[in-house]
């Protein structure tokens, strides 16, 4: 099982953030967090590292039904997209699979919402291939 | 298989929270996200929610050793701690088990990396009960 759906894009780093953005907005994700792995790496660790951003995206409807379902859910969320540039120039966006995340987790109820917030996220993945 | 590691406390909520960061300190996590899921469901879709906080940790050299072993690993970082305020008044603080969210990825150098960001993990916990 993979634990990510992918695509690639040839387009700037800042512009494959706003549309991966744009895309999981369609679905109803907002991105709560946003964390800057390279710039981040450097701060702390003073070592360069390629462009890499981790979206922490969250459908609230969708993670409120988890969390009254399996009330440490929380150690899985939000859902991340890793969009970076890879040393040919592309961009690689790949979301967590959050059946995958979740598999540790044993709760039926909860399997079946992170199969469906798999099939939004797989929605985002294609809408990006588009 | 567990997927969290978790330590109950009886303080108040926001002291919880600070208590938890200290010892995140400790082992070399800083806390690079932190999502109030009370507010965010409030604001969002209206909800009223127990006191739930996902304090997002990150160990810098941990993680950049793990990036180097598995490009899209951050689809599975920062490790989480969720910090949350029972019905009871109680706090309960559960960390993520790494090795549980990662386990559907095929690496097992990762795997290792992940077993020595449980330990420390599984240290913070040990500090929150003392």
């Amino acid at each position: 099982m993979s634990y990510y759906m992918s695509t690639m894009l040839s387009i700037p780093f800042p512009e494959a953030i706003s549309r991966t953005e744009a895309a999981l907005q369609k679905e109803g994700f907002g991105v709560l967090t946003s964390i800057d792995i390279s710039q981040t790496l450097k701060k702390k660790i003073d070592v360069d590292f390629r462009p890499y951003v981790i979206l922490g995206a969250c459908n609230p409807n969708l993670a409120y039904e988890a969390l009254k379902l399996e009330s440490k859910v929380g150690a899985m969320l939000p859902c991340n997209v890793v969009v970076q540039q890879l040393d040919t120039g592309e961009i690689e966006v790949a979301a967590t699979d959050p059946v995958a995340s979740m598999q540790a987790i044993e709760n039926p109820e909860l399997k079946v919402a992170a199969a469906e917030v798999r099939e939004k996220l797989s929605r985002v993945i294609a809408d990006l291939s588009a």
